[in-house]
């Protein structure tokens, strides 16, 4: 053991034998699913089914929003020059950040806030959501999470509800969440409802996933539609076209329901 | 329609509504996997059961191999300067490339030359199997997919080979892989059986994904455990410290039976 | 000196002492001009006042072309996300690549291709380059470096054309290359003059520059413009706004001369 | 003009006429340095013969420091797996960042507020650092710029306040750093000098360079180092090796002298 000698706790690999978290590779394929894997790598324990089915729902929920964000946009640029797969698939995930994306630890920040002052302080879960946006409005920083972003009534929003409710995780994150909607609307007589951002938020906060990885997770269920994006402007355009931004039309497969 | 107007038959983005590959997204939301959207993503339609369970056991087989890859090492190189968690994933995905998953892309090319003989030129399979060997023995290349790399009996292996039986994805393109390790010891004395990279590139070939999208699939395989790393990065090592590639302990929970 | 012990050529550090190719770097600065240095590094030997001359030339030729490169462009849409500066740069630097840059590196091979021609079968210049042509032209390939691009008769070239008569690098690579238009205009009836890719292609050769390194050179020159561009992003534009590729105006200073 | 027109006041590109701040890039050509178009491009104007040479020492100062930075670090690591040169290039300037060159414009914010003590508050220079220091020590926060870092006597240091005095850019800015010097070692007891990060730091005050742009005119120095590693890479080592970050030992020129 030398000085540069160091320690993981994810995955140890041996000859013919790859074990993550302790669980041998081999037993778990066929029997989890990539869902539950995320779970497993960020916290340490395999998830109950009702967990990995919402972490799927999350994952199924963000896996692309057509070609506005601006991941689609750099990572289409990128490819448009020629770069290889990957370059192009990096400069998508390099602008999922702070305005892209970043809105899902924000608002867990927040929330997570929010139930310690209900947790250590004994306060009400209104108290506690006042508190903070009154912080907010004191320092003139909008509260990531709520409002409309995109969709004034957001179906991925609704959707989530009903699974965390199937699933049993509607709990205190998800009760927080709404408390702030209600104060929100008492104190600016506005209706800011929970966005797709501070509903993900929520459950990831109802899964106890730490908001350091909220990033990362965005980044893992946005990949195949970035993948996707990238593999038409191989496909379709011809090389450094001029890309505009909102100028696009769907010519895909007519509306279809599921089954 | 400006002669900038482009177009894009992925999702459909309409107020309040989301639409990929025509498919409502929160109709899919609760009822597939994330595994089966990758499908709908890259072929336009959702998989069968058995194809979204082979993609989904893909998936799993990849989604971290420890410290050693390259993409881990320059994703947490990177995290260990402070910079922000989606540039160290951006650091991870530009080290996938072609020597390090790029032999998934490359055998898949090789096997569907082989079965391009195969159909159109009316050979056997040993036949087609010996021309391309015999081409890449006189450019002295090597087989991409074929021989041991880390493991020399990899346990993803044997267990992607079983899930291919059960769901009935064990078709020419296994057989045009096996070939080539049956003509590949005829020629050299050799053993050198599909390894994990060439089960793959099989079982890809057998779910008829567009070859291109290869390295993209094994992105978005590995991304939860670059992720790990990356976290693992930020909350147990000191910034700037210097990453020895092989001196790593691993000190996670001891193995355990799934179940 | 383990299994693990490599070996560099280029910069030894010592405790209070840094050399580059064998130079005290406290030495060269105050001296030598960073164009000098690029030199250095890549070739191993300090240039000639000339060498280094030409290659800040090119260094400033190529320091910006304003907004519509999609390096530009990439680095904008992911400084906008409110990614740090670093991540937006990189994406900059990742549309550098095969049609963006890469002419560059292709037009060296073409006039190195030429010039072995001349030198080892002793072929005339026009024969040479015939044979090129020939080739390209029934494998239906474009010649890069040829041909205007964005500016029918671009004031760099003539300037980089004097620059390297006054320097004395208009040698056998500028020629090949003036050889290569003549021909083509020949073959073609067309005008098709060497562009600014070609130019720089030219004067590499002459400079004895690996054409490996012939991107990794452009993206140098353009760092400085990118980084004005993701400055401009940050401190004129709001985050997350739609970036038009071609709808944008100047509003910089007049035009004014130098001294 | 439509609601997605932009203004960029960088570059005008017309046909045949490229402008730079007001510029004609072709006038500017062989009459200005690539730093002297850093200092157009950052702050709009031409520099003086002096800034212009400070500039271009501070760039020689920092184009290299070897394997041991975890730039050239990630940047090998990806070369390593056969990715292309702009992949590898954008790898390290990922981790140009918090800790690896980001020193520089945390400690051009302290200078800048401790002369803005100075200017607006009437306070001594010792006084306005005593404040800042004793902040950082109640915060447990470390002073950026100040101490050993690798050398204990860097002589990259020493030569740029030599050059500093020579071009008359030895100001308020220096004075301010040293100041800190001083109450530091008052206040300590121990000898903290200002390092090369913050030497630069205080260069790039005296210039009048904005902080938001230090990362990135530390990125374009490092540029050529970078460029330099990652082609050796390719073109000494073997694909997807073992990257030890310190068992390197130096095999390139014999120490010599300048002229």
């Amino acid at each position: 053991m030398s000085e540069l000698t160091w320690k993981s706790a994810i995955t140890k690999i041996e000859p013919n034998k790859i074990s993550v978290r302790g669980y041998r590779l081999d037993e778990l394929m066929g029997k989890v699913s990539y869902a539950d894997m995320i779970y497993l790598l960020f916290k340490g324990e395999l998830p109950s089914k009702n967990a990995g089915e919402l972490i799927n729902a999350i994952l199924v929920s963000s896996i692309d929003h057509g070609t506005t964000p601006p991941s689609t946009l750099s990572a289409i640029t990128v490819a448009s020059t020629g770069a290889p797969f990957n370059a192009a698939m990096a400069a998508g995930i390099l602008a999922i950040s702070k305005f892209h994306g970043g809105a899902i630890e924000e608002c867990m920040l927040i929330l997570r806030q929010g139930l310690a002052y209900v947790k250590s302080d004994k306060l009400s879960y209104e108290k506690a959501a006042e508190i903070i946006i009154n912080e907010y409005q004191s320092a003139k920083k909008r509260l990531s999470g709520f409002g409309h972003r995109v969709h004034t009534s957001d179906p991925r929003t609704a959707k989530l509800f009903q699974i965390a409710k199937k699933t049993g995780y509607n709990g205190e994150s998800l009760k927080m969440a709404e408390t702030f909607v209600q104060v929100l609307k008492q104190k600016t007589g506005k209706e800011l409802p929970l966005n797709v951002d501070g509903t993900i938020a929520a459950l990831l906060c109802e899964l106890d996933i730490d908001p350091a990885l909220a990033n990362g997770f965005f980044m893992i269920a946005r990949m195949p539609g970035l993948a996707a994006h990238v593999h038409e402007e191989y496909t379709r355009q011809k090389p450094m076209r001029k890309i505009h931004p909102t100028d696009v039309e769907y010519d895909g497969p007519d509306e279809r329901n599921y089954k």
